[in-house]
């Protein structure tokens, strides 16, 4: 089991908690595959519960829109719903994945790689953890409110895109406003994963005195942070700032049949929460720590870290020999 | 005394401070009797307060739907403030309740004796005590909003039920959206308890590390899962997710005069409520021990504990056997 | 000073920070005053603060209403907006008034005089600080939106109470909706009492186990306890459930040119605010400290503590030599 | 280094965490600069932040209003989406800018400096950083929403200032309500700022007891205070009361062309919220020195701290010889 977790880049002893230790069955075969793929298990669920809860917020406030017998008689939640929906999302999907450090982002996995010593051989497994989560937390709201879907769209198995006018197809993935530029879309997905990345680190760091802080805060503070993103900066682009969140979810409704229009509404934007989250992250990543960060980070090294670049291998096997010492690989 | 909590599966001594033991008054009958009946009396208390609040947001807002005299112009509320209501209330609730666990739900009650080692002789006193909470509440609530409830329905007496366009049954228990099929019906409030309950065992897993956490964050969280439990589940049924929670109040309403609808409408849905949520918080809970929790489970067990069925006596005497020696039975 | 204080119920010693104590000029007659009139200084602070944000929620709200030109189109705030800010008034105000034990309210001031020891001749001191607070808070109030108030009722110092259609004086006190009867009223504003002193008691029942509690949080659930009161039963009397918050910025709309109709408006409904929180917060104190609380109170002791009722004089010469020996009045 | 922080009147060591110490790189000129500049980055950052959440929620609100397409067919958001976002904005900024205590406000600074010792040298560079900061965070804004201003406005480059009826300036600068005379204009943001100064005192004095506090709980109640500021005296001048949040980003707005009306408009409203704020936290931060705070302020002393306009010159020289003591200039 050492072996494989080792080749996942886990460390060779799962996170076990000490009381819990003694009831680990190693005989049975069950307890040993999920004792091997700890980490990439909470990501998978923690994603899960994050998009459950995201894409449902979704899909109640559109598809109950205008309805006058609820109470209040307009529907049943409001666009304020979906911010507070995807914020207590995130937040329950870090105390789900506690375990593996809770990333539910790849974007933010892999910033945390470049910066924070997270060992780049766990990048793929938490990767694939994220992405499946992200598809079947998808179904599960597919599956809830395919009733719902039917009777909004008119008609048993109508599906449509937005622009459409009864499109439910944004329940799952982002579409943009009709409006915005292609530089648009991608300034607003790249600046607001910087944010997110920048805030992320700052309520990380540990170093950042002043106000105290405690790992206890950390997950409620990410309510907040998300919610501010949906209500700030939400609009424009519908605030994926997640591969997982936005092309898991967009797979899936393809596959469900909502046609080739997922892929190419708002002028082929599906790339864009692809490919933007990364560069946001890795900027508001660099930008926290060229500023402000002053642990251990290849930024803090001569010319803001681009040393790196010219002597590639041998950072590279500095790197993989510390994080052998460590046993982390 | 002992012998009367034994007898209703709880421990010999009642929990009790430290501080306030010499307080405790054995000589006077009453003492007596709320010490012999704590835990329950907890469990009424805390249903009480969570229906009263659940119920009241319902009542407050429904009655004042589009009110153009309230400040802002439009009624007492939106959908939101009962996604608020219920989640204050739960956690309102958790904390008055909070000397038998707080668990205000029949089915969650259910999965910690299942998973989590809660004796199953408290079962049947904790499920009374949370079903007469739910109706007391709700009682509270009828009783405040009386005359309102006669101005909305149109007349002195009148009580209908949905979806009777003036309904004011669905203040008390829950009643499906007319489109759903029966299978809708059961997923939703299937597969919110199963969230429900598997996002409830990873907030009480204390070995989920990562994310240091403790009691005085459970509560609070519970207010957010509650919250997005009615703003992403809660459209299609209600997410009434707690037999307390619907079939109390439903009993209560019929007894009051809304007529044998309380039953009929939605093609009998009242039967899902009272039997989904088993189903689901057992699912939710299964899920969270299969793939996460590390601890004493019976899903942590050979075959994913399905092997407790095949010996059930020498498990059931096994059990009731730790229990005696910890004198909790 | 230490006779002063001790005129006034308060201990002798002035509740002072160790690390401040140094800083105490007792040779300035400034700082005599407040030394001696800390508690009651707290007490009117605290109120202060609570109307302010209190009233001003319902002036910022009501006074908007419907304006297209604010952000969202429609106006500054809804009525959630006024939940919060009574919500936050209170938390905020309780932060102020740490040091006199933050009732903001006399009618828990009086519950806790009755069932939780606190000195009754803190009392007189306590209302009046209550009371100026809640006048001077509304007078601030109103001077802030005294233009808006004119440009809203129509003209230069027009006044109007409801059920008025452009009335303003529901900024200030709480008036009850037209088709609720008189005894609806008073069980309204009887019934939320009483869940507040019962949820208090509760928040503050260090003995209640379960869940861990701490002051840091009690503040922080008030806010969550008042936003429930005001959107689960603020609709049919405004959740006054406070003389200090009712009785003062009333008289202060009276004397301000409101007009007799502050009194004689709902069929002379002032005297309820004035006279329902008294007998509600006694009954659900009565009803935490029958059926969960274990210290000390006069609740746990023969017949409910009715035998007090027999030998009053007895009880409180006792309770006064108790009271000297802390050296507390 | 040393010398230069003492020119900025920043203490000689930079508040660097124990555990990053080995990793500052003093041989680097980058790691060099910015630990010189160690707390005006941190104050330039946090106020980014706040001014990007801040600025980004109205963009959002305003821009998006009454759009039939969102979730719940009304706008993507509503008034209070920009009570959370200030506040939200101004809690992570706190977390972001812990290091140099966290003001982000030049008046709330200059109170600092006048009742809590803060030294008065700090005071332009802490000025200077949250002004770019401001001004920086709205340029954020601007560029993310640039095609949605010129979709909202009308036309390409089309910029307008309140009333006009498609004006945008009111997204990064505030504007007063038309019927809000002068004085009324200077009375409301000079009340709220006092209110703000004396919460954020009370907040942060250790020694008011009662209600344990901690830093942990600091930042998380200025985001329900600043959001009481927005839903409680928000309306008529849009709650500035911080000169980097006002005259930053319009200053900015004027530069990127919304013409002379950004100065002109509200009868030249503009040097408002540049100078009520000053008056307001001072008059706030008095009252609480003068009738809660114990601690050491020029206010407990006698003729309430007046006797220090005597002796300016004896006070200003102790106060520098204490600060030369303790390294702080």
């Amino acid at each position: 089991m050492h072996h494989h977790r080792a080749s996942l880049g886990l460390h060779p002893l799962a996170p076990l908690h000490d009381d819990h230790a003694k009831h680990e069955r190693q005989d049975l075969f069950w307890s040993r595959v999920r004792t091997t793929l700890r980490e990439p298990f909470a990501e998978f669920w923690g994603t899960l519960i994050m998009i459950s809860f995201g894409n449902g917020s979704i899909a109640q406030v559109l598809l109950s829109t205008g309805q006058v017998s609820a109470p209040g008689g307009n529907g049943f939640g409001t666009y304020q719903s979906v911010n507070w929906g995807w914020g207590l999302g995130v937040m329950l999907g870090i105390y789900v994945a506690g375990d593996s450090g809770a990333y539910l982002n790849p974007a933010i996995t892999f910033s945390n790689c470049l910066y924070r010593q997270l060992p780049w051989r766990r990048f793929p497994a938490y990767f694939i953890a994220q992405l499946l989560g992200g598809m079947v937390g998808s179904c599960i709201v597919y599956a809830n409110y395919i009733s719902a879907i039917d009777h909004y769209e008119g008609g048993h198995g109508i599906r449509t895109v937005p622009p459409a006018p009864k499109a439910t197809a944004a329940i799952f993935a982002t579409y943009p406003q009709p409006f915005v530029t292609k530089a648009s879309q991608f300034f607003s997905e790249f600046i607001a994963s910087a944010i997110l990345m920048f805030v992320i680190f700052a309520l990380k760091d540990r170093a950042n005195m002043g106000m105290a802080k405690s790992d206890q805060w950390f997950p409620f503070m990410l309510l907040f942070l998300v919610f501010g993103m949906g209500s700030c900066f939400g609009w424009e682009t519908g605030y994926s700032l997640n591969l997982a969140r936005d092309f898991g979810p967009r797979l899936m409704s393809y596959g469900l049949g909502y046609g080739h229009e997922v892929w190419s509404a708002g002028g082929y934007y599906f790339w864009i929460p692809m490919v933007a989250p990364w560069f946001g992250c890795m900027f508001g990543g660099f930008l926290y720590d060229a500023f402000i960060y002053t642990g251990q980070s290849p930024v803090n090294a001569p010319f803001l870290g681009l040393s790196h670049f010219f002597h590639p291998r041998r950072e590279v096997r500095a790197k993989l020999q510390a994080e052998k010492d460590l046993q982390m690989v």
